[in-house]
């Protein structure tokens, strides 16, 4: 995995070979490039980011994996998810034994304002980006929505923000290494540098109800709800069961992946659940046979604070509410 | 298949929905659309032409396949052949037995120059379009260094525009239905009927070498060697083999299928063959156990003439040259 941030001077193609280097050599066995048969990349807008389209072939080449067969995957938000699922289904196939499968996003090259344009191109062009909607947009309409049907306070979403700051900071690879706590005290220290007067904050619980520092982005979501604008790559190996031991004596195994669809936000019958969320994640437990109480450790999707709530309902970790 | 053109007032998921309203019609035991398990959509770029990414889901509810896992996968003009292999992998691998792949493009949305502009996206965008190129020019290049390799001479490339406008005024489906020696023949009439006096082309080939009536587009190409900007889409359904009779008494089966990549053409060794469709055509070729000897009929890209001529050698059809 590349470090994640905003890299002016780095393209997609060189996010993806930071991440593809590391991979390289996380290998406890090495990895010949030479075995890796098959690419599946999951992307969602180089093009309109940085006017890159064709991007596989395009980065394949770049890390030395042409004339390998590879294709980008856009599915908005999911689509390095999908890249992995699709890469699990092509080793299940028997055509391939060794997969690379990748996801990179390169989001920093344009003004915020042109980001956001380009991110609301994942929302339905005809009926909802008119009428003014934008990412932050979406998920503020599904908080207030969830705060509506289940009286959710402002506090359940400034305590997923304060917990994902707490593990941002001791994950170097994070865009953001600093927990919400030591943000408000570089503020303090700076302003009484300075020798300008700040609200002493009690906790981080005030600071994120400060309307100065942490300003409403679409209401009820604030600047600390809403994820970055970020650059990063990913990229792991997929290996065929009785190939695993090639590479490493200590394989991790994929037993479950879903995937399901949802139409577009304007058209959904609720909007405090994921339907595409629900259904992916019972195919996974399925396909594993698991119960969601087995799960110890869970990575979801957090891209507003909103999100982490209905994805831990989704997943069945937690009843509705 | 969608009917091929320019169609201002239609949208991506509208053409979609055309190809897939004449799939379903042509299933001859019908298909009920909750039978499909997967679709796979091949699609370049419906987020620069009509500013709408997040595709796959938003098509396929469109056409009624909420909540079904989706993707787009873009490989530039291989996106749709690309989507019809991993289709192919996915019933192989057990996980699906009913999937619908698809293709689709919009492209008039936009004016030439600005199309142009988006093709150009399919090159290197790092050290190929800022000198210059765009997809005519890569062409022309490859047109230009087979015909100082093999002497080939510029009548070869008419010939494959005559026989191929032969072809399209076959097939109501095209975007131009009209023969070579139709449009100079509505030339002709069109200048007699105006008074205009006209050069009386004695044949096909005289008329094509006009440089009035067929312009350059990139030196060796002109206009009738380059295809047009057009509006369509594609929808086939994938069965696995032991449900295919559960749709047909007369299923066609797929007995190859293969993928490759290629790095952007300034790194290529050599620019009279795509090592990519080499590749791929062996692959497919092992897989089916056929030889190219024995292929009756072939469907190549045929984006520009000389396009299709290294395409035939590629495929094995032909030796180079």
């Amino acid at each position: 995995m590349s470090k994640f941030g905003s890299f002016p001077e780095k393209t997609t193609r060189d996010l993806f070979l930071e991440a593809f280097r590391e991979l390289r050599a996380s290998v406890d066995k090495g990895l010949d490039p030479e075995a890796i048969e098959a690419i599946y990349l999951g992307n969602y807008s180089s093009d309109l980011f940085e006017g890159q389209g064709h991007t596989a072939p395009i980065i394949a080449d770049w890390v030395g994996l042409t004339p390998r067969p590879t294709m980008r995957i856009e599915d908005a938000c999911a689509s390095s998810g999908v890249a992995l699922h699709q890469g699990v289904i092509a080793v299940a196939s028997g055509l391939y034994d060794v997969v690379l499968v990748g996801g990179v996003e390169k989001m920093t090259s344009l003004p915020t304002e042109r980001v956001t344009d380009v991110l609301a191109t994942g929302g339905d062009v005809l009926f909802e980006i008119p009428a003014g909607f934008t990412f932050p947009g979406f998920y503020a309409a599904m908080a207030t929505a969830y705060m509506h049907r289940y009286g959710m306070p402002l506090e359940a979403l400034m305590q997923v923000a304060i917990k994902n700051h707490e593990n941002g900071a001791l994950n170097d690879k994070a865009h953001f290494n600093l927990t919400i706590r030591r943000v408000m005290e570089n503020k303090l220290a700076k302003a009484r540098a300075q020798g300008r007067s700040l609200p002493s904050w009690a906790d981080e619980l005030e600071f994120l109800q400060d309307d100065l520092a942490n300003p409403v982005i679409a209401w009820p979501l604030r600047l600390f709800d809403c994820s970055p604008i970020s650059d990063g790559a990913a990229a792991l190996l997929l290996v065929a069961e009785e190939r695993a031991r090639e590479f490493t004596d200590e394989p991790v195994y994929i037993i479950g992946s879903g995937q399901a669809s949802d139409g577009a936000l304007h058209s959904r019958p609720e909007l405090t659940s994921l339907r595409a969320a629900e259904l992916a994640a019972r195919e996974a437990y399925e396909m594993a046979g698991v119960r969601p109480e087995e799960i110890e450790l869970a990575e979801v999707h957090d891209c507003f604070t909103i999100a982490e709530i209905i994805a831990l309902e989704d997943l069945g970790f937690f009843p509705p509410g």
